[in-house]
């Protein structure tokens, strides 16, 4: 039987979110039934629902940072029990055979994931629909477990803005004293920022707006560098050992290149497009220096970043709304007015 | 005291190589003498004769694909002695202290490495030639030793040629039964596919022009893709762990990138400037692809791939000529009317 549940939807690109009733799929034997507590609010919701990117469903649920209580489970799960709190992140499935989804890199499946909204569900073909929303059903293999000592509230934007920092860094192997630089101060920079912190690597935040330096430093930054500044840009040539680049609009990444040390990367994980200006190769080929990308990251890795959160007590800096305010929350959001992410206490949906 | 000796030198951008008579630094303790029996001739040759750069000293004296007898050695030499066959490639010094140095990667010597020619020496500043002369005196940490197995005559092209697309090969850990694509085929690409293929690697050629194909499986090509079929490019999505782009001239690297598989690279050891048209981003993103650059390689490196070659029986593809034919082959290299290195024939040098 499908679920019939209240969510906040669009229903076209030039329509606000508004109460919406709709059906979810059938619960299955290996399925979660997950009460949603808060869902954290991500520019790519922005992205769907204005179809930016002509991949929207319409109407669109956004929502997939999401953090719920379990309140059933079929009869094959045996990873949660009711009770537990969990995640959903980006992703709900895969296809589970190709080399990446064999690595635990569900978000690189060569078929391409099933994402938590505005997708089709690989067996019934229903629509996915995402965390403003009161429940949602997810296979175990795509549900997180929240360690004890994560704050509910704030630990909802580790699922997109800290998993898709978190990769790169796992990856490319940041320990103890790698230099880091991260590139812009938004959700993803903030986290970018914690998280290299965390890892025991030197931090260093490149931006173009000076009042950023004091919330950077609380943030986790060791230094704080002008990307605007001639002298400043100079005096840290060949340092970064990895740069994440979060900036999600065109720029030039040519000024950061040199900032790299031998074998350096810059990794992009927020620019979709092309880059604008062209890339010089000189410092890259001179330097055995490489440009990235990489985007969100795969289960097993969310579940290592939520546990090593949970170990050295790191969530997101948010600002609670309620889903009545979702629509005012976008505007804020696209003037970078908000320190550092939105989450949707979801209790709010009860009062519409 | 100095060493007065024959060569051939362009003294400026617009004249041709002619017979010079010139002056080397005094062999220091350190030192190797060489008497110059083959030199390659490398497309930089003909940069610097042209100052393409503006790099260029004139008189310059070009040539860094040499190969000699040592007929002397200082007082403090112990890895050389007189008879031995031996290499001199790009560099004859760098600053030894730092990072890179410290790693054997010379070529990426934070002050820069004392290139071969139109360099200047770290100790006394005299400039520096090549090896289009007599003989050349360098330093033994950066002489080569030429296994016995190996050709004396096309040895030499795997001190440019061959060690700028050994080092990515050897970085990038190719191994037996890694993708690995060579787009271009020309001195690089000719090397690439005999060093990929020497490897164990699975080895693909991408090419524009469809005369090619039988020789680039005679090389070592498993498979040959016309970069310019649609159906072909499209057979080989996601397959290449490493691509190897040794085309010199601006060029779109946007329809290679798909054809990287997850965490795949490509590298350019051809190209110094700008990406025309420019790089777009969403397949890096998507498939934690990467572009990288490298240049030329080390010196432990360079002997491993000597040794390598010497145990495989690997050498270049040349055209031996005199050195009074070198303008005719500068001409015939920019039309790139040559299968695939022209070596100089030094014993030419006497006949002048």
């Amino acid at each position: 039987m499908t679920m019939n549940l209240l969510g906040y939807a669009a229903s076209s690109s030039k329509a606000p979110l508004e109460l919406f009733r709709f059906e979810r799929r059938k619960a299955r034997a290996d399925d979660v039934v997950i009460d949603i507590l808060y869902c954290g609010i991500c520019h790519t919701d922005i992205h769907y629902v204005q179809n930016d990117w002509g991949l929207t469903i319409f109407p669109v649920v956004p929502g997939h940072e999401i953090i719920g209580r379990v309140v059933n489970v079929g009869a094959d799960v045996t990873l949660f029990k009711v009770g537990d709190h969990v995640g959903v992140g980006c992703m709900v499935d895969s296809c589970q055979h190709c080399t990446a989804c064999k690595q635990g890199l569900e978000q690189y499946c060569k078929e391409g994931p099933t994402y938590t909204y505005s997708s089709k569900d690989r067996q019934d073909n229903m629509t996915t629909f995402g965390g403003y929303s009161e429940k949602i059903i997810v296979s175990e293999k795509f549900v997180l477990r929240i360690p004890d000592s994560l704050d509910l509230k704030s630990a909802g934007p580790l699922l997109c803005a800290g998993i898709t920092t978190w990769s790169p860094l796992s990856h490319w192997k940041v320990v103890q004293g790698t230099h880091v630089a991260v590139i812009g101060l938004g959700g993803l920079g903030h986290m970018a920022l914690k998280l290299a912190k965390g890892l025991g690597a030197n931090v260093t935040l490149f931006t173009r707006s000076p009042g950023k330096e004091q919330d950077a430093r609380r943030l986790g930054a060791d230094n704080v560098i002008l990307s605007t500044g001639e002298n400043q840009m100079a005096a840290v040539k060949d340092k970064f050992d990895l740069i994440i680049d979060t900036v999600p609009y065109t720029h030039d990444i040519n000024q950061y290149i040199p900032t790299l040390s031998l074998d350096g990367t810059l990794v992009l994980v927020g620019l979709l497009g092309n880059l604008e200006p062209t890339l010089n190769t000189v410092p890259l080929v001179m330097g055995r220096k490489s440009v990235a990308g990489s985007v969100i990251g795969g289960i097993i890795e969310t579940q290592e970043l939520l546990d090593f959160c949970g170990e050295h007590g790191i969530t997101a800096d948010v600002e609670i709304i309620k889903i009545q305010d979702v629509n005012e929350s976008y505007k804020r959001m696209l003037k970078s007015d908000v320190k550092y992410r939105f989450v949707i206490d979801m209790s709010s949906l009860k009062k519409d």
